[in-house]
């Protein structure tokens, strides 16, 4: 899906989804996107084009409601999150006065955290409460950045340093995979296995409750080593025999004895998953480690 | 917030609120964020502590009653996205039955979707349709990895291949922001200015649609220099006056002076903004400059 402007034709046959924030969208987008899930069926083959147009920073009634007018003429389907009561009541009533299908993402649960904690919400978009950056925050960009400085093995002396370790061969998804996590908060070192290199010693020095071995089905594997050999030109690492299937199963199966031999690493195996849900798995069996919990979960204080 | 471990003292006075999905709960999570943002002014003081529970991969009754049981136990708010919709009116009618209140982030809006679409939703959970990961989802995995190999002015001879250029002084986020615009399929490329060092020539012959200039009070930049100084040890970069007063200025005022003689540059105050938020100014603009619309807007098609 890439940026798209409608034309004429499409207009009569794609079907639109505006995205309303008063902040950034992204909140909105994540679950119009989970939604579209359950239609990958019919959108896969365009039986049912749909294209999204996300307006963020829509903080005053006007705005909003020359947004909700275009919906009604492009005959969109609303989303909005609007912490203020009253833009979001006007939103509701717009989009009902114009016969707009029209959704509030947060408003109920907002509400109802509200009854469980017992407190109003403030009503104030995000930014305009003037509270700082949380220590948690600055937290996670220094994550995003010590994960890149070690990616690909750069740094094995700092594997001490790192919450979490990801292992594996080429094409697992490590660096994707790292900074998905760190993202999130967790400093994350990768370290490449390589057929006929060893690994760094540091790797075994480390608490082995932090590493994560990741492997993959073969013929996947081959498959994205000739995609990728194909952009890169050759092959990306200069070995030649890269993506053939001889060296591919070789090197699996060289990993594999490296897990075999430290078996208190997890082993998870990505075939087929896209990189949040490897790191839904790691953060699980991280959090199980972490804290022996009768039901696995990851628990945060806010 | 880290992960925790709830005490017996704990359960008294935190409030809880479990997040369950059939898949990986990171929709439901980021609702869950973005609604508690309404209540950072009681949660920063710890005057209403609040814990959140993330349960992912609930795909069967049994696990999802046993969850909804001990939110009972523990005065929980239940929060859950469940594609089956037997699993997800099991969750309703449990929560109900228990007395827990619950919210259902994403029924509303995907049954708002197929009433729009005139299509049913698969009740498929996130993995289970067997559809192939989508070329997009290739195409974000490739701009998370270009934008890694070009962090910090790495390779200035492949600006051109870049979607989006950052350019600013030292801490004003460029990498964390770049990264963050490349998980949303965006190939980034970041380059330093740094007083009295040129930037590169290739800055100044790609296409200024694409470059963006970031800025920060000079206060606030001394203060997250100082404080990265301390935690790094001396200066990051070797440079000791890297968090003077006066150097920070200087810095600030070069950078400033090379954004007035490219004005085609937007400039980009980051001052007290979080990377998402910056993230959500350079694409409104970078996808205004790219299509002229009437409206301000991100468009994608499905
Ligand atoms: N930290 C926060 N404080 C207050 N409101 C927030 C915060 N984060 C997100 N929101 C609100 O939650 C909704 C979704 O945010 P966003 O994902 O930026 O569109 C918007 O209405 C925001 O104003
Ligand atoms: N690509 C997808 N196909 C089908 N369902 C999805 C998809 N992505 C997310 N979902 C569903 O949307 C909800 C939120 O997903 P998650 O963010 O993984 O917890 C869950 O019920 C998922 O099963
Ligand atoms: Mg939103
Ligand atoms: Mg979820």
């Amino acid at each position: 899906d890439g940026a798209v402007n409608l034309d004429g034709a499409d207009v009569m046959t794609v079907k639109s989804i505006y995205i309303v924030s008063d902040g950034t969208g992204w909140t909105a987008e994540h679950c119009v996107n989970a939604a579209l899930g359950q239609f990958d069926y019919c959108l896969v083959d365009r039986g049912c084009p749909v294209s999204t147009h996300l307006f963020s920073g829509i903080d005053d009634a006007e705005k909003l409601l020359e947004i909700t007018k275009q919906a009604a003429k492009e005959g969109a389907f609303f989303v909005y999150t609007l912490a203020d009561p009253s833009l979001a009541s006007a939103a509701k009533q717009a989009c009902k006065l114009w016969g707009v299908p029209s959704t509030d993402v947060l408003g109920p649960i907002t509400e109802a955290i509200a009854s469980h904690l017992g407190v109003s919400p403030s009503g104030l978009p995000r930014g305009a409460s003037g509270l700082p950056l949380s220590d948690d925050y600055f937290r996670r960009i220094e994550a995003v950045e010590f994960t890149i400085k070690q990616d690909d093995g750069a740094c094995p002396q700092n594997l001490a340093e790192a919450d979490i370790v990801l292992t594996g061969v080429s094409r697992t998804g490590k660096t994707p995979l790292s900074i998905y996590l760190a993202q999130k908060g967790y400093k994350v070192a990768n370290v490449p296995i390589v057929l006929g290199v060893g690994v760094p010693r540091t790797l075994f020095e480390v608490d082995p409750k932090k590493v994560f071995g990741l492997t993959i089905n073969p013929l996947v594997l081959q498959n994205i080593r000739r995609t990728r050999a194909k952009t890169m030109g050759l092959s990306s690492d200069g070995r030649s025999n890269y993506s053939e299937m001889n060296y591919v199963r070789e090197e699996l199966e060289f990993a594999g004895r490296l897990f075999a031999q430290n078996p208190l690493w997890p082993v998870i195996d990505v075939t087929g998953k896209a990189i949040e849900e490897t790191a839904a798995v790691v953060l699980r069996l991280y959090h199980d480690r972490k804290h022996i919990c009768t039901m696995p979960r990851i628990s945060k204080r806010y």
